[in-house]
């Protein structure tokens, strides 16, 4: 069989279903993107067991067929051919031919029976198994994901906190991600939905879904196993993570009383300088605070180095010293550095400390909490 | 002792020496600036003893010193200040503090006793040895070195073609690199020397000049040992490579009589896209050309993948079949994509071929040169 496509639209298709295929995997039949051509529209699927991505493009043949090409090269050869017509020969002996004006490219392409199978949403073979529904905007998803996805937890012994805690209830929706010694706590309070359930995303899900949103609006569906997201031309499929995510409201304390308020900008670029200082293995800075003053230190004992710096801040509680990983701060002052100004809500050089902007965005609540380390002097 | 600096100063000139200082050494002295401090200026040295650079500022100070300080450190707080006067104050107890108007930094800094001699051009205590000595404009050195330094051996093995052959006669100012499987040669025929010699600039000296080098005029020093490229406002000085350059004159094929005429960036996209098809142990690709085409062919037998295309060209000679490293050739026509058209000069499967612009600028001569590979069929 045979048929045609734009080179650079199959480009465009393969570029954004191509971050599905795993670069090293012990089962080599994911290397390949699955062709499955029926009805005059060519959908192109990618898998790594854990997501998928599927896009689709409308092609002119008669026929119905599903094979495997190997993904890597055909997308090499596709974005390194100018904008012209691609056609397709599918020969019966295991092998495709692809001719432009100039060129003649032949390919081997294997059988699709092997394929994992890819679940659809929505599905109307899952015989009545509650499928969630919401529908999101995709720069609202997007910002939330932006400002949590760095706090998510890289350790495998804590498979749950390796992930993105969806929640849904009457408050609205809910987005934690944590490691234990930060938390990201992101709540969109306009959009409200008929259901209380939690979910767990893999952060593999939220890197890929990060690159294909826009501005444009996302359906997400959500069954007991696999959340989809789907967007204008393309759809991510990805396994849930099986496990109970931790009780993080018990974490966030509710009576820290001590404000500190201080400019995000003028505050980073001293920790930026601060980590210089801060010894390799504890990373750690200290906060000392008194009034208006605000003094950064650090120390590499090893080195022979150290570094202080003051700072205006606006203050209204106890002289305070207190400890942190400057890593941490540091990817909190990042992720925070759209804001002018932050209030950090301090109790005691041992309690979890939170972190917010001075102005909240409408309809949404975000909020940052940083564990402090030991101060040992 | 103390004096003041402005940080953005500071920040240009540990940014323009910092490349001599080695990542991993097993002399961790290395791993240091050598600040000195004689008559009111400050020169600042680094060297991984292969190259070394050095650069000076003006500082207002009685005293004269030297003093090692670590140098990412030193460069890493220094870049991360804003535009502001930093106060240097050594103490006699091995601890300088620097000061800005709102942090103190105190660094550990070493005896510079034990750091390399670093030979200084033009020099007085070279007891008459022969330097010789040439002016060239900053940019024709730049593009005789970016044409040629891809072709530099990597191999141990051999040491003499791990560098750039700096060839001065009467015909002018020739630079060639080679690995034995490509060369380059390129001629400045309007720099005229009353010497004949030969030196070899080792491939980290030009990595790192090219990055110094701009329109502005470069002296260059030669004594047996040692060369000297002094910038207006940095030098740089590298040990010569003391081997026996190979006669690559005799490689040269002086009677190639046929002409295959293309143009540069056509090729260049067709050969990028047979790269993928091209057997990843002998990366070939195949040439074939017959009267006014080109078919270039290539085949990956393991991954069942093969592709040919053909363009157009101008060709004066016999019908020819001829295969080459698709990567040499990829490297051939990146570093001449500056020119519209390039002539190959071709005599059989089994000789050398040479390519050159098909104009050439004025007052020099830019050649190429590649070894074909065997095709067995």
């Amino acid at each position: 069989m045979e048929f045609k496509v734009n080179s650079k639209e199959l480009e465009k298709i393969l570029a954004r279903v191509f971050p599905a295929v795993p670069s090293r995997t012990p089962m080599p039949i994911l290397e390949n993107f699955l062709f499955d051509i029926s009805n005059g529209s060519l959908t192109i699927y990618a898998t790594d067991l854990e997501i998928s991505l599927k896009s689709s493009l409308n092609i002119v043949t008669e026929e119905n067929t599903k094979i495997l090409l190997p993904a890597k090269l055909l997308y090499d050869v596709v974005r390194s051919l100018k904008d012209t017509t691609l056609n397709f020969e599918i020969l019966p002996n295991g092998r495709i031919n692809l001719t432009t004006e100039h060129g003649q490219y032949s390919l081997s392409y294997l059988d699709s029976e092997d394929f994992p199978d890819i679940p659809s949403f929505p599905d109307k073979s899952n015989d009545g198994e509650d499928i969630n529904e919401i529908s999101i905007g995709g720069s609202d998803l997007k910002y939330a994901l932006e400002k949590s996805s760095f706090a998510l937890s890289k350790e495998e012994m804590r498979p749950a906190m390796m992930g993105a805690l969806f929640d849904f209830s009457g408050e609205g929706f809910r987005i934690v991600a944590t490691d234990g010694h930060r938390l990201v706590d992101f709540l969109r309070k306009d959009i409200s939905v008929d259901f209380n359930e939690q979910y767990i995303v893999p952060e593999k899900a939220i890197t890929v879904l990060l690159k294909l949103l826009d501005e444009r609006d996302v359906k997400v569906y959500l069954s007991k196993t696999h959340i989809s997201f789907s967007l204008n031309d393309i759809e991510l499929i990805s396994r849930l993570i099986k496990h109970k995510y931790p009780d993080y409201k018990s974490v966030i304390p509710l009576e820290n009383e001590f404000n500190l308020k201080v400019k995000t900008k003028e505050l980073h670029d001293v920790i930026k300088r601060m980590m210089l200082f801060s010894s390799t293995n504890t990373r750690r800075v200290k906060f000392s605070v008194d009034n208006n003053n605000l003094q950064i230190s650090a120390e590499d004992v090893d080195l022979g180095a150290s570094g202080k710096e003051n700072i205006l801040c606006e203050y209204d509680g106890d002289p305070l010293d207190i400890g942190f990983n400057s890593s941490y701060v540091n990817d909190v002052l990042s992720h925070m550095s759209t804001e002018d100004e932050l209030i950090f809500k301090l109790h005691s050089p041992t309690k979890a400390v939170i972190i917010y902007p001075t102005k909240e965005k409408e309809n949404q609540d975000l909020m940052m909490l940083l564990m402090p380390v030991r101060l040992n002097n």
